[in-house]
């Protein structure tokens, strides 16, 4: 059965205040390292197997209901097969 | 000035346990999706500005000695130009 990698991207939506981007932010500016618009987000890598199109439905389905909360974040995700496990 | 956004990948070094991983593929366990290896990591994005050479100084060091902790964690990161502000 084939084997995907599949990479998940989690950030807060446009309108969603970022706290945590907005100290970031700060910190860089006292460091001496002026930066703009920091949005903290999530990243989530995991591995799954099955028929891509089987794959990718069920890790839309993951990254909408389970990853990502959809009334303030979208989530984006890369999927990318890793390996044929002989004689599946 | 040149402007960039910038993509940054916080991820936990391959020999760190990860918790919070474990805790989502446990749950998507019993929601019957099952996944193997999830590992959450930060996804940051910001905007800088400068010429790419210095820009991409900077940035290698804010990931390295800010947005990550090296004892624990790879860091990664992309580059993309979005624009040139006219008279700059």
């Amino acid at each position: 059965m084939p084997q995907y990698h599949a990479k998940v991207f989690v950030t807060l939506k446009p309108s969603i205040l970022d706290p945590q981007g907005r100290t970031v932010e700060r910190a860089l500016a006292h460091l001496g390292q002026p930066v703009s618009g920091v949005r903290v987000g999530k990243y989530i890598e995991l591995q799954l197997s099955g028929e891509r199109h089987e794959v990718e439905t069920r890790l839309q389905d993951m990254a909408v209901n389970v990853l990502s909360n959809p009334v303030m974040e979208d989530v984006r995700w890369e999927l990318e097969e890793t390996r044929e496990v002989a004689g599946a």
